[in-house]
């Protein structure tokens, strides 16, 4: 009885969607359906392609202390019923209307306690300072980015977004706010945003009558786990105000950047440096109403199932629009009041944050120093939880055409399609061998050959996954690929 | 700084929307920020205008047992660190994936917990079995209108609503999915749906270029607390065939419905009857694809603060399409897990919906028999937690102008303004007596004079809000007035 005639055609565009993008979900599906674990299925899958840092998560539930988060439940249920109420002493502020509906927007104590956190992380200008009622909690930093580009652009208008990028902007942009996604791309071996390549890609959107409402960028940057330079950022800012484009800056990493930069000008880590922390009026003349900063809870504090984002804005027009959809995206009133109560306790969010920086840095150079040993060349990272390898070599070795390592130029927006078939088959045998890699396709990476964001999910599961999948490349192949890789001049990307 | 030309169009019309609704939503937040206790706030507002069944909170909380429900975080968060386990036999189902991201439309447990409680409210036809896989979770049930409205109609269609409606409705509509909520006026003292109506509703909308895509209602209805009968249910599924309009039933209160049918066949009182229990293709002609249901937990299991609500459809595309949409309403994970485990719970489903009926039915009987000393008249309930008052005799009583009782014809889609200020000062009175009562205009009720939609708060705070405004009417006109509903031939609007 089905027909299509039922379904909006938004909805249909939807659908359509979503079985283009099959060959990439249905891996990711299959490694989180058979899941490795050490003991109870050690022939599953090592899954390398999810934004799940598990490096704390044994340290969350004891840092979070498992009674304190319990009982905070326990003794609001007591307390609001009239029951005795348990005596217990850990910080959590009872309220009483936690079965009641919730402010959509976030509690003022949750509000109060993430601009305190996000105070500690962004470092912002005096003049940038982060009030409460800059900000909304969402039911996940997507729904953030979904009702940031509802309220900044109409159905049919665009964001720029630099790639390769975390792909899931796309649907957090497109799917709900009806907003264009356009990759701008920028070139390999670094991938570094250039206002050219910005340019390009908003004159080709004018063009075809698109208007570019805002440019969305990752800082510190996922795929890539490094950060924009201060310099970079101005460059930006400058840009947007020539354009009159909004800046949003997804700072959803801010709290794990846990690398130095180098002293080497030509090195390519930078610190990390907030859009709040520069003065966008007086550097680049871009009105403090036009920059707006999310953030979340997955990343810095490795509560992904959580679901909890943050919109901040300068903006009280943005402000006030963002909270007329708030109740689409609403958290649970208790979890809010928990999560409230936990990030007020400050010596617990910087022991947190300190060991969580120590782990990050200690499994990167864990995971560098065997990349090197096996000749794997990857971006060099100084945040996130993951690393951008090259497996260019590993295509190649299959068959597969890939890219010249010295890219060169490609027009913003040019949508030539791209044989795939190479980078889809290794992915394949990748599973086969027992690991799941998030594809660069899945980045909306333009390069032939495959790039892969590995994550530090441990050294033992990353190691198992990377030697699993490079027994699929012949030796030799590797070595005369790789070898050409070494021989670029000032490349750091780096390798043995 | 700041300048209108940073918001998208869609974003201005949002704010524009929220100054308009300030004079009713004001009112609201005054009652919220100053609510009242009998203990600590004994001056406060007492609130009968949001709907919160509070008549079992305490129960909600000594049934779903405290300890178990902390215990279950706690366990998770053990077991899931590798920490050693709690032995707690309280049947919750450990999972260990928690902080992960979770499945956005619900785990697999939820939503078969689900599928068992609705199939227990609805009592759906053999061939219309609820299965976990037409559902999806989201976080509340505004969410799923939302993304259901989405799903339907692109933006600019129509959704049409019999009125007066739960005002929640329009922002559900129209903010995100930016589909117009088109309300169709039904006339008083009764408001039944009938095709008529609608069909005038229609061709008013296709006159304007409007393309109708649902008819979404609330069944059993809010806001007067009563249900729609097997025949005017097959005749509202005839006309959404013959106008190839889905039909949309919000059955929020489906598990609320505490009160019999009468006998007498002139009598306005129906069983519930679900959509799902009509074979709507043999009876009227109306694919089951057509057919979707929404339900939430907030109402049947009072926990508004939860979010958490749920799209029924027996229509694949539509299921996917909603799919494609999930991240941006899931609730967390652990939430997720927990409720599965308390809905899971047959025998304390059972006790918890056999208990609220019990003591909403008291509750209507000791509000009514006091109502009726009192000459304040009303529609007849038997389910939900709030009746219809007609105030009229308040407003008039106030020097304000009322409706005829006789009601009369009107156009759907008339928008002629309507002089609500008497309306508007007699809410204000209501408050500075400390009550806040929802308005008829907060329900889209074109009728002159106030209804209001007032909740069994408990039989105190209910009597002395009533009290507080009864006070405010001069008996000579209440009396006259009140006399005058009386007399009214075959009148079931209950009244001494």
């Amino acid at each position: 009885m089905s027909s299509p005639s039922f379904l909006s055609t938004r909805a249909r565009a939807l659908t359509a969607g979503s079985s283009a993008g099959s060959a990439l979900s249905s891996g990711r599906t299959r490694a989180q359906a058979n899941e490795y674990n050490k003991q109870s299925n050690p022939d599953g899958i090592i899954n390398l392609g999810v934004a799940e840092n598990r490096l704390m998560w044994p340290d969350v539930v004891q840092k979070v202390p498992v009674c304190r988060f319990a009982s905070a439940i326990a003794r609001f249920l007591l307390e609001w019923s009239g029951l005795p109420s348990l005596q217990l002493n850990d910080g959590f502020q009872y309220r009483s209307d936690h079965l009641q509906y919730p402010p959509y927007h976030g509690t003022d104590a949750l509000r109060s306690a993430i601009a305190s956190v996000l105070t500690s992380f962004l470092f912002p200008l005096p003049t940038a300072q982060i009030t409460p009622n800059q900000l909304q909690i969402t039911n996940g930093c997507c729904s953030a980015i979904s009702v940031v580009a509802s309220v900044l652009a109409d159905v049919g208008e665009a964001v720029l977004v630099p790639a390769p990028y975390y792909g899931g902007f796309y649907s957090d942009i497109e799917y709900e706010a009806q907003v264009k996604c356009i990759g701008v791309d920028f070139e390999p071996p670094f991938f570094r945003v250039q206002v050219e390549g910005l340019d390009r890609a908003y004159t080709q959107a004018a063009t075809q009558g698109v208007t570019v409402r805002a440019l969305l960028i990752c800082s510190p940057n996922n795929p890539f786990g490094n950060c924009y330079s201060r310099d970079e950022l101005i460059d930006i800012m400058r840009w947007c105000a020539k354009r009159h484009v909004a800046l949003v800056s997804d700072e959803i990493y801010a709290g794990s950047v846990w690398g130095s930069a180098d002293d080497d000008p030509h090195d390519r880590l930078y610190p990390f440096v907030s859009v709040l922390a520069i003065d966008s009026e007086l550097e680049a003349g871009l009105s403090r109403d036009m920059v707006h900063v999310l953030w979340g809870l997955s990343k810095d504090f490795m509560v992904n199932g959580l679901r909890v984002g943050v919109i901040q804005s300068r903006n009280k027009e943005v402000v006030a629009a963002c909270r007329q959809l708030a109740k689409f995206h609403a958290i649970p009133h208790p979890l809010d009041s928990l999560l409230a109560s936990i990030l007020s306790d400050h010596a617990y969010v910087s022991r947190h944050v300190a060991l969580n920086k120590e782990r990050l840095s200690d499994m990167y150079a864990h995971l560098t120093c065997w990349l090197r040993k096996k000749n794997i060349s990857w971006i060099r990272a100084n945040a996130g939880f993951f690393v951008w390898l090259d497996l260019r070599a590993f295509v190649q070795g299959m068959g597969g055409r890939v890219a010249s390592l010295e890219g060169g130029e490609r027009e913003a927006g040019d949508s030539t399609p791209v044989d795939r078939s190479a980078e889809r088959l290794l992915a394949e045998r990748f599973l086969e061998a027992g690991v799941y890699i998030a594809l660069g396709e899945a980045f909306f990476c333009r390069d032939l050959g495959t790039y892969i964001r590995a994550f530090f999910v441990c050294t033992v599961q990353m190691k198992r996954g990377v030697i699993s999948g490079s027994r699929l490349v012949p030796s030799r192949v590797r070595d005369r690929e790789l070898g050409d890789v070494g021989k670029r001049p000032g490349a750091d990307v780096e390798r043995s």
